[in-house]
């Protein structure tokens, strides 16, 4: 991949967790990114959608990736969730609160609003979801189990981030860790 | 409060919820709403910063009520948050998966960039968490237990109304009723 489109892939991928989709325009995307306006058009010729989507798919897969390298630190499933989510708690604190929920804004804003990019963030979050439900088959957890189980995770620790960075304390994420741990011990 | 500007913060509450913050322009509002453009500036001299932090302010204080008359339903509160969360999921269902979370974009759009929207999303989520906290210390459970519970239930059912809304199905809040019934029981 060529790195013009790489540049521009990461440059919305920023984008779109700082200020949403509708937030991010296409002159913001070729100022940041430093990329030639010319390349944005020959790598995306149907624009912001199609950049978006894209977007929201290395996102996905970046955050899916993060997850099974975090989890891989402990065989118990719940011990790594456990910990991974405090590791979590840290990286929104030390981002000043500006980071941690790269799909959430572009999935709420156009969850009926464009089918393209909708596709997209639903796969990112079952990519999110499989990393999980995974890591709980590894660990001896049913199959229905662990798929009920990787969803009520995923959802929980995507609440507990937006609580932590709209409240500027990552407690909230502590608390999803604490609680999650209890359930994953039944 | 006049119907101009009862009309104006309700149409920025259903385009805060549909579009966030960076996709609703005060044009939008203007013509949406139905107001003269004139009362826009009478009731709002500050412009979209202070309607979008007064429609955040109503749209915590209306879910909150939505949650506390919700809950009154059962005097349990394993029960009573269990059921409320399966009317959440026809709700969501109903709108064609176009509503219920006021607050999840602005939320993360602003997080970090306006103090005056961060401090009201702020509020509103602390409004919809004390709605559950007061309804666990009713039903016996300590203040510490009550707080953090609170917490936890107000992250997984806003994660669960995402991953709903995204996927188009409100089989992830069935997922976080059921579990959190499971860990209210406890």
């Amino acid at each position: 991949m060529s790195n013009a489109r790489e540049q521009i892939l990461q440059t919305t991928c920023d984008l779109l967790e700082k200020q949403g989709y509708y937030g991010t325009g296409l002159n913001e995307i070729v100022k940041e990114s430093g990329a030639p306006k010319g390349s944005l058009y020959h790598y995306f010729p149907e624009g912001k959608e199609q950049i978006t989507a894209e977007a929201v798919q290395q996102s996905g897969e970046a955050t899916a990736a993060r997850i099974r390298a975090g989890l891989a630190a402990s065989t118990s499933a719940p011990k790594a969730i456990h910990d991974f989510i405090l590791l979590i708690a840290e990286n929104v604190e030390r981002s000043g609160f500006a980071a941690g929920s790269p799909l959430t804004a572009v999935a709420m804003e156009t969850a009926t609003q464009s089918e393209r990019i909708n596709l997209a963030c639903r796969e990112a979050y079952g990519m999110l979801q499989h990393a999980f439900r995974d890591k709980l088959l590894e660990s001896g957890f049913s199959t229905s189990r662990s798929e009920e189980l990787a969803t009520f995770i995923t959802a929980s620790i995507e609440g507990g981030i937006i609580l932590s960075r709209t409240s500027h304390t990552a407690d909230p994420l502590r608390v999803v860790a604490k609680h999650l741990k209890i359930l994953l011990a039944l």
